[in-house]
């Protein structure tokens, strides 16, 4: 029968995001925020209970080191040859970033950009993928998240051998098999912007290294989520040349405006347009290495960027998408969602 | 990379208590809410996944039908004959309620009630609980609440044997035995107010039935948490009369102020009162019966009211508190505490 001491207090965004980073982050990681690395595959109960009960991230080694993948898939010629007969879906962009606030041609704002998506033999993709570079205005990535790597037509059946269908202990804890497997082929030169996902994710790296931002559920208005109209990139073959289109009939976007990296010309209109974030707690940056794999919660922010490994060029995973719980969590989070805190916020930093 | 459309909205305290009963409470059950229930001892990894993960209560049958328990304790002859060298704690009130909101005499207003705690031989204890009546002005409940149970010195250890230390499906989900455990020993004639604990809480009732009446943590605002100064009854063995005393520096105790089962001629100035209780949505009332097992999870409100059974007119249970994990529910329930809601609610109440 405790009930705590605790007078009311005005709406303090600060203390949720303080409070959630103490409870749930490493021990003496607010001001150089990392996650918990766990050196095993855990037991089903201790990773429900540990981690995915409480939202928490986490970097595993040792779990994904049995996959003949890790030897096989940074060989471009493998690639090639197991799935010399494949036909796979490839993103195109001019700039190595697709889903992202883009700013239109001829003062036309902001959009949404999807990249073009084009279905190519799995050689003729992968060679522009190992080829494509930002200063030559076109990059490729093979991304499709729709299940790619494991559903009829996705082009990979003679490579999922390599890996593992289900991460058991992540099966067992959930008591479901992953509802999608993605597979991500790309190079240095791609990025992905801010989102989140309403999956528990595991994110298995095979090839180079992908390096996570993470901003936490809590800190949704960090995030300044705004609305932007749909457009596509459209990429002519014959002149090699991206046209950005609004999609008709018209529809909104509601996206993260924040882009976590800016150029240093950029940066100090970033920070007074993007306060909250760029003066806030520091965002959570994990580095994911070949043979590793990394917990991503549902609902987590994340922005993430590549390195090719030194033999093939590629940035090589396969993500595991298990079905999320809708519960409690994703009741506060909606709630957080719909309270305005700017204002208070900003002035509340500009007091720190 | 999903990003569902949600236009922001105005906080709407209203949507929160709504989308936490569809995804947590079973459906069909906004307007007659009940819990879950078990037919049988779950398994560890299925009770955290659907039950402890999500903050969500269950009502468990036949999971602790082996306790001798059961047939022994509803016979006052066995317990004091068990314990008739023990001496144990019991709390002493007028009116069968202990920690709530009471108007102090002479217009002194409402103070936080605290009952006089007198160590008794356990027999001279068990007559006086039996015998306790409101209309009488001595109601007598065994509840120490202090691991009392299981602690040297708590007086039970000759009857500790007549149930399992621990629940171990719920040892294995948590990680840990229990943190307390505690006996409650009544009549019809005692009452629990609203309020809530800082554990996950399994509740066994050995005798007679207990009725839970539950609010979700999320539903905070309804409770009308407000600060109360701390006060005492003590009672005169040799007048049989009570005195409610200040306590001495002062303190103040914030707690719930809702009586949910108000008399008659009180409900319409409570209502007035507190109108997000009232005009809210139902509370959830669970009766469990002797035999069956309550799982309440942290941070709910709960409010309880018993009938002693046929045979010896006691109200028997067993509660086992393991330690909650302080994880984004909590942090996110710390944050809501600090929001104001009242005004927008009660208006968006009116307006329904």
């Amino acid at each position: 029968m405790d009930d705590k001491p605790s007078t009311p207090r005005k709406p303090r965004i600060h203390s949720l995001w303080q409070e959630f980073r103490e409870l749930t982050l490493p021990s003496s990681s607010y001001s150089s925020p990392a996650v918990d690395r766990l050196h095993s595959p855990p037991s089903p109960l201790h990773f429900l209970r540990r981690f995915i009960s409480q939202n928490k991230p986490c970097l595993i080694t040792n779990s994904i080191s049995h996959f003949p993948a890790l030897s096989l898939w940074s060989s471009p010629s493998y690639l090639s040859s197991a799935l010399s007969s494949s036909s796979v879906s490839v993103q195109l962009t001019p700039t190595g970033l697709a889903d992202s606030p883009t700013l239109l041609p001829d003062g036309g704002g902001l959009c949404f950009a999807s990249p073009h998506a084009l279905r190519l033999p799995f050689p003729d993709a992968l060679e522009l993928i190992v080829s494509g570079r930002r200063d030559r205005g076109l990059v490729a990535y093979a991304q499709a998240q729709d299940d790619c790597f494991r559903k009829d037509g996705g082009g990979f059946d003679a490579i999922r051998i390599d890996v593992d269908d289900e991460i058991p202990w992540m099966s067992e804890a959930m008591g479901s098999f992953p509802d999608a497997v993605n597979i991500w082929i790309g190079n240095g030169e791609s990025a992905t912007w801010f989102h989140k996902d309403h999956y528990e994710n595991l994110y298995a790296v095979i090839c180079g290294e992908k390096r996570f931002t993470l901003i936490p559920p809590c800190e949704f208005h960090r995030m300044y989520v705004r609305e932007y109209p749909a457009a596509e990139y459209v990429y002519s073959e014959d002149t090699g040349d991206f046209e950005l289109r609004l999609e008709e009939p018209k529809r909104q976007v509601p996206w993260c405006s924040v882009d976590p990296y800016p150029s240093p010309e950029d940066l100090e209109r970033m920070k007074r347009e993007f306060p909250l974030y760029f003066n806030g707690p520091k965002p959570i940056e994990v580095t994911v290495k070949a043979g590793e794999m990394l917990y991503l919660p549902s609902m987590w922010f994340h922005h993430v960027q590549q390195n090719g490994d030194e033999r093939g060029g590629l940035a090589v995973a396969v993500n595991y998408w298990y079905d999320m719980q809708f519960d409690i969590k994703y009741a506060y989070f909606n709630f957080l969602q719909s309270i305005q805190v700017e204002q208070e916020s900003e002035e509340l930093l500009s007091a720190d």
